[in-house]
This record gives C-alpha cells, sequence and structure tokens, in this order.
C-alpha cells in the first residue's frame, strides 16, 4: 500500500491519486537464492534483486542474506554520473513508485533512476522476507542501515560510487538527509519531501502511538500472529487519520461514504505488522545529528550535497 | 483528566493551561445512596448529586439508579431566568471545568452556572460509576441522552425549565447543538466551543480508531480488565495526537522532554476505560439531523436559540 500518496498527491506533487494509491502485493518467488544480477545496463523498470549476503547493522546485529530489492529505468550514462536513487517511504514499495517517478518526477531520458526497496518493506530483507530471522527474530535495523545497504547495491551490484541525487519522501526522504550526512562526498544532491533529519515530537507521539497500539494489540499477538495476517482496523485508521489533512479526508469522503472507505481501510492487510513494526523503529531511531549529539547544525556541516526541500504547508507529522 | 484543554486554551480561550490541566481524580465515595439534594439556593461549587432513579435511553434500555453530578455558582434569579448549563468534554469532569468555568469564562455574579458530568465520565452514572450495571453491562447511551438527564437534573431538582444558555467544548458543544434542537423552545443561547452537529469523516475516523485501538487492545481485555486499571499508552499517544496542533505540541514538548512527557501520558489511567468507551459511542452516534434524515438544514430550522459558535482556526478533529 501506499502511505504517503494521498499526502504527497494532494500537497506536494500534483498527482492523482488515481496513479498513486494502488495497493502493495506479495513479492513475486524470489526467495529462491537466485545469483546476484548484474543491472548496469537494465532499465526496464522490472523488479531485481541484490544479493549482499550479509548486512552489518548500527546495532552489532548481521541480516542474513541480506538482499536488495530494485528497478532501474533510462541509461546509465559514460561516466556513472547521471544516477538518481530514490527510496520509499514507510510500508512503501518499488512498485508503487515505478508508477509514479518515472517520467513524473525523474526525467528517465536523462537520468538513471534507481528505485530501491527499503529494509523490511517485504521485498528487501525483513521480517517478512526473510528464511533465516523470520518475523521479530529480524534484527532491528536503522534509516542508516538502509542507506548502507542501498550504497552496496549502487557500489556492487551497479558500479556507482556516487550519485546525482537522492530523493524520497517521507520516510524516503529520512534516507536522502542519512545519505547526505553519511557520505557527503558521495551525493550531489538531495530532495527530500515531506521528510525530516529528525523527528519532531510531534513525529515521536505518532510513530510510538503506532508502535504501542501493535504491541498492545490482541490480533498482533506479539509477532506471532497466524497467516493469513489478522485485520488491525485500529493502526490502519489512526494512520490514514494522520496521513491527510482533516480538509482533505471531509473533501475526499462523504460521511455517507465513510462505511464503505473504513471497511477498506479495516481490512488492508497488505503490508506485514512485523515489517511494519521494524520500520517503524527506523524511523523512531532516526536522527542525522545522532552522531553529533543530537546537533544539528554540526550534522548540517558536514553536507556538501546541494539540496531542494519541499515540505507540506499543513501536516499532521 | 482534561481531554480539550490543550486545545481550547491554546487556540480558543487563551487560558494558560496551568489553570486548566490539572488530572481528574475518581469521584469521592459518593455511591452512598445519598437522597436528592435540593440545591436550588447552593452555588458554592461542591459536586452535588441529583438522583433521578430510571433514566430511560434512545436505545429503549433504561440506566438504573440513574444519577447525574453537577455543581452550581451563584444564584438562581427570582424567575428563574439566568440559567447557563456547561456539560463537560469527552472524559472530562466538572471537578476540572471548576476551575475554568467560573469567573472566567462565565460571570457568576450574574448567572447562575450548573456544570454537569456528562453520563458515563465517572461521576454520573457510567460503567465505572454503577453498581446495578457495571462495566459494559452499562448500556450504551447517547449525547441525546446525556441532555435528557441534564433537562431532568434542571426540571427535577433545580426547578428550571427554560436556560439562558447551554454552553460546552467539544463534546460539550455537541450536548449544546443537540439541547438546541430536541428542547428548542427552552434553550434562549447556545455556545458550542470546538463543537459540531455532525461528525464529520475525519471526526468518524479518529473516534472509531480509539473505539478500536480499545477493543483490539490486550490490556482492555474486552472491558473485563483487573483494578487497578491498566495503562493503555496507544491510546493516550492517539489522543494527545489530535488534541493539539502539531506546532503547539512541537512548541510545548521540546525532543529532549519527549520521553518524561511520553511517559506521564502512558502511564495516565484516571479515565475508565469502559467509561471511555461508552463516551466514544456517544459521539459516533451524535448527529442532530438524524431525527430529519441526516438534513442538516431541516434540523436547524427547529432551532429557536441564538449561537455563538466558537471554531479552532486549526484542528485535527
Amino acid at each position: 500500500m501506499i502511505r504517503a500518496c494521498l499526502a504527497a498527491t494532494s500537497a506536494i506533487l500534483g498527482l492523482t491519486s488515481a496513479i498513486a494509491c494502488a495497493p502493495a502485493r506479495r513479492p513475486p518467488s524470489t526467495e529462491t537464492g537466485a545469483t546476484p544480477t548484474v543491472t548496469t545496463q537494465a532499465g526496464d523498470g522490472d523488479l531485481r534483486i541484490a544479493e549482499l549476503r550479509s548486512c552489518a547493522l548500527d546495532s552489532g546485529e548481521t541480516i542474513e542474506g541480506c538482499r536488495v530489492a530494485y528497478r532501474t529505468f533510462g541509461k546509465l550514462d559514460a561516466t556513472r554520473s547521471n544516477v538518481v536513487l530514490f527510496p520509499t517511504w514507510f510500508t512503501g514499495t518499488t512498485k508503487t513508485l515505478a508508477g509514479i517517478v518515472p517520467g513524473e518526477l525523474v526525467d528517465t531520458k536523462r537520468f538513471f533512476l534507481v528505485l530501491v526497496d527499503a529494509l523490511g518493506n517485504g521485498f528487501s530483507s525483513g521480517p517478512s522476507s526473510s528464511r533465516a530471522q523470520p518475523r521479530l527474530r529480524f534484527p532491528k535495523f536503522t534509516i542508516h542501515d538502509m542507506v548502507e545497504s542501498q550504497r552496496r547495491l549502487l557500489r556492487e551490484v551497479l558500479g556507482v560510487q556516487r550519485v546525482h541525487t537522492v530523493m524520497g519522501i517521507s520516510m524516503g526522504g529520512m534516507q536522502a538527509y542519512e545519505w547526505a550526512v553519511s557520505h557527503p562526498d558521495e551525493v550531489e544532491r538531495i530532495v527530500p519531501i515531506v521528510g525530516t533529519p529528525q523527528l519532531t515530537t510531534q513525529d515521536l507521539l505518532l510513530w510510538n502511538a503506532e508502535l504501542h497500539l501493535l504491541e498492545g494489540s490482541t490480533a498482533y499477538a506479539g509477532g506471532a500472529y497466524a497467516e493469513p495476517r489478522p485485520k488491525i482496523p485500529a493502526l490502519q485508521e489512526l494512520h490514514w487519520l494522520m496521513l491527510t489533512t482533516p480538509a482533505h479526508r471531509n473533501a475526499e469522503t462523504s460521511r455517507d461514504a465513510f462505511p464503505a472507505w473504513s471497511a477498506t481501510i479495516a481490512n488492508d492487510t497488505a503490508f506485514d505488522w512485523n515489517d511494519w513494526h521494524r520500520q517503524l523503529e527506523a524511523m523512531l531511531a532516526h536522527d542525522v545529528a545522532r552522531g553529533a549529539g543530537g546537533d544539528l547544525a554540526a550534522a548540517a556541516g558536514r553536507v556538501k550535497a546541494k539540496g531542494l526541500v519541499i515540505v507540506a504547508e499543513q501536516a499532521g507529522w
């Protein structure tokens, strides 16, 4: 499912929701131990998997059989200098991004666009896709860990050392900021859209509310729910409550239409709850200034990239 | 606890939060079968209980041993024409209202102010205060049922047939609208503050999220939780998320202060969860136009009261 799409389409991008809001599906059977795919010439938008073997994490733990899913569009130029990296938002997938980014947000005639699935989104390694570390045995990871996995994709699989632009929406914007601070010599530009370098108090309140809702949910069962996944209506309702402005919600969905719309939300189990859990934790730990004692100015001092920062005029987070 | 206080104090009333935001406590031992109190001369702000025996509800069910708690300030004039009725907001109590209304919002030298505890708030009849119908055996009630219980308090105990003004904040504003539509000849003025005559889609989404969170909560245990009441952090966090604007939250609580502030919220069990449940249902069913096929204009056509409607410039609900 696409969590930021309404906020993005209504407030930021001017795209129609019909384009953006298709629900995500489980990945095709990519869990077959496929050999690494060399894709430097590919730009067809197909789902590809980079096999990174193991990924060391900020926590000291390791993702075993670490994989990063991605899609490319356009052509890498001769100097490998036209890469635009676009990671997914919270609960987002490149399947959805493929419908709104190429040719719309990024000119794929000029740029080699790499859409990348963030860790824990059901396509890249995470609780729902790992055989070795399933469910909450999958270690906690950070936004920085997502960035490091993407950097290895670029260097080890695509042969790219430096990117023209990292851009993304919401949690994708967090990754863009993290890229600029962690690898200042490898990022020329960032375009974070409704992202943040450091969570506000309201952000912390929102993501803690979702985390504690999951943890306290009978259906979630501490992550040990049976398949098919149970419905957790309150989590979806909370998420949608904060996804758009009240004015947008009221304009989009009449009181009469509310029961049917609400049921659609309540029935949505497309995104795995343990993946949701681990991506929440990644956002909650996000702070590009954590290495500078929380000093954002010091962290900003490291950045060499130019930035185009896009924020929402109204947002609940 | 006072749920609307920050929204009200920051956006509407200009009061300081120090005045308004004291947490509610359980009522003193009023469950002793006290005889009806005649209070037409009283105006001391003490908690009083009107014994209404039984209250017939919209559902067809009955509240047994029905009681309405209230406090009065000022003096009823000779023509009994100076009554200002001020019911509580969602999860609110007259104990809290007593700190912000008399002399601040209402001139008690001129008016006979009646603060009244809405059904299901722990002081008036509700799941936590009923011996005959405890917990979820307490029947569902509506905003209209609250109004009818208050009308009986006025007529049967205070000897008042007509009120100068009904005013209230949030769910208190819903009651003010309901009064004006249900009893047009008995209400001269209404002052609903961040109230609504009919829930918006965003309102429905918020209150459904809280209701489903409770229903799906392991700690809530379908209403059969043991005492002392368990913590339900996610519910408090969700509630506070929507209580103020993001800008207010971020200004009031720094990132560094968040853990301590968040813990205070998470530990708050002052308001009974079954009371919370039943008051949520009352709000979810609220619609002053329900008797007019949802036609707000038709409902408004019944109203004879003058209205001063106060809304928030920014609100998440």
